[in-house]
């Protein structure tokens, strides 16, 4: 079989040619006689490899010299408790600082429960009573706010901030993890953003964090070391052994990003096959995206098909996903939370794939 | 330039087969049109992938059915506070438990470090009195101690538990990163053992688990949900974006393992490894290793060379190591807290390397 367009969601479609170049230097990297997987942290090849890896990071997300570029595990689920544990929790014995939630989602939802444990997290904005379908108007910080919580791009919902909050003095935080890279942004409004790998930058199993100097002045007593900035900020990234091959693979993806144009080129493509994609979708009269134009992402296209009948419905979609899957155009269910169906095209999908998911949507509307 | 022997402590050497099959699989996975760096962790794919590199665990570990497998990420740090948090800790406002830890070594110190946080970690034995070049006698539990921690195998100071602490009803945690799979261990034995990955099992980025069913019924409202057991239990490893390709990488090593015999057939080299090494190391006059010989481990062989002036041992060592270099023979320098020399000989050095190792040991012997 030749290879599918994986509409997934994460871990997602990555370039042929980044894995090819993956397979050729699997044996013997780089002629010093053993694999990346293989290597030491500790040694110079490997630092080599983590360096060349930041450097394209800062220069393709124009990082600036005051921010700290981190490559750490575990994930947004990690992100959504070292958050609050090192930018607002106290000792055992005080009381909690609080800190600012926009819920625009499932993902922002989750954030909230899990900064709860750690913080007074205010909500004074959410779009949860239209079903998350577009992105709220944010009200300003309080000045006694530790910092103000965003969802940049909503993976299940389909939706993507336009215009940042005005946050004042208040540090900006934001989940990136489905847009890194996706389009520019300017990393100066922001007191940290952190991203999974496994959408825009990689296999799963690193996640970037990107975070201002000075920021976080230390976790509370009580805090695991791993769970504290300061350890890996002190270690660039080496407290301990660090997912090696994982930065590697986020290496080469920002090698062919960086060949291809870098971010401002990837966000034109990203524009013109979300544009190809809506259009079409919004001029089909057989398939219907909920979200509000403006508030539309660019990465997870979300879509219906146009059935009255609740039941009716599902079983279309249903069979919209197998055809589709065997058509070899996978994982186009929409989130098992939110239902419906989703091509999510992060930056590694071609136009070729979004053209021949349209053409199979044609098909198939015409079949039904 | 050919493969070397990599004698690093971790990550470490990986056999050529199998970094062979990764490569020529790379691209498109059986056939399925993706890489398994591509593939969603919610795929019938991927299940397939973790439920084989479970089963074989299994298999070639004795696991038995009440306990539970778990792919986490954070290596054995994250497990330093995983264990106290999950089978100790308390509510905010309540007193500590007490749990038992056998200081053998810096990684024992570590997780002792970080237990403080949240139990009383009471320390009856310690080695660091001599260097830590032997294993304590351990002191029976107290009835109510938590749990009773050992690292099993202690890859700094070259030091391994060959008799397991009668714990009486008190569960046994062992940290056995650095020696899971390399002898047989009766799992029953344990409440809970784990491993990163990056030593015995594939590359860095994945932490196996292994725990009694039972063993823990759920962390205090504080803990972050990611340092959960529960919660990844409940899940299978999938509460989150697991580090699949790592996972998928753990299954390929175990295949490899299962191959060549199991890990009875790997201890019967491991301990020919081993005994060629210190045999000559204790023989030559000119080498010496510095753990009792009761307690060596078959995994990290360390050694120094002898020479009274300790000025003179550091630039012989230095030079030692750089030659050994030169000639394929790599990272063989001593932990940089350990000092002097160190070979890691995991499952995947072959027999031929420790040959190599011995044979440039002479050498470097009759060139000084």
């Amino acid at each position: 079989m030749e290879r599918i367009y994986n509409f997934s969601a994460g871990p997602s479609m990555m370039p042929l040619a980044v894995l090819q170049r993956a397979a050729s230097e699997m044996v013997n990297f780089n002629g010093c006689g053993q694999s990346v997987m293989e290597m030491s942290h500790r040694t110079d090849e490997f630092s080599r490899i983590i360096n060349k890896t930041e450097s394209l990071l800062r220069k393709l997300m124009g990082v600036p010299q005051n921010y700290h570029v981190l490559f750490l595990q575990g994930g947004a689920w990690t992100q959504f408790a070292m958050v609050p544990i090192n930018l607002a929790a106290v000792e055992r014995d005080s009381p909690f600082k609080k800190a600012v939630y926009i819920d625009t989602g499932i993902w922002a939802d989750k954030a909230i429960s899990e900064a709860s444990k750690y913080v007074v997290a205010r909500t004074p904005a959410s779009s949860k009573g239209e079903k998350y379908t577009y992105i709220p108007c944010p009200p300003p910080a309080e000045p006694d706010d530790a910092y103000y919580y965003i969802c940049l791009n909503n993976t299940i919902m389909g939706t993507r901030w336009t215009e940042l909050p005005a946050t004042g003095g208040v540090p900006l935080v934001a989940d990136v993890s489905s847009c890194i890279l996706s389009e520019p942004i300017d990393v100066n409004r922001f007191g940290l953003v952190f991203a999974g790998a496994q959408k825009n930058l990689g296999p799963a199993g690193c996640t970037i964090v990107v975070i201002k100097d000075g920021l976080c002045e230390g976790a509370p007593s009580w805090a695991p070391a791993m769970l504290n900035y300061s350890a890996h900020i002190n270690e660039k990234s080496l407290f301990n052994t660090p997912p090696c091959y994982c930065i590697y693979m986020i290496g080469l993806m920002l090698e062919w990003l960086d060949e291809m144009g870098g971010v401002e080129a990837a966000y034109k493509i990203n524009q013109e096959k979300a544009a190809l994609l809506y259009n079409y979708i919004d001029e089909s009269g057989f398939y219907r995206a909920p979200v509000r134009p403006k508030d539309r992402s660019l990465m997870n296209v979300r879509f219906s098909i146009q059935e009255e009948d609740a039941e009716k419905q599902k079983l279309l979609e249903k069979r919209f996903t197998k055809q589709a899957q065997a058509a070899g155009l996978a994982n186009l269910a929409g989130h098992r939370l939110a239902g419906g169906l989703r091509a999510s095209i992060y930056n590694a999908m071609p136009i070729e794939g979004v053209r021949a998911l349209i053409e199979f949507m044609n098909h198939f509307k015409k079949d039904v």
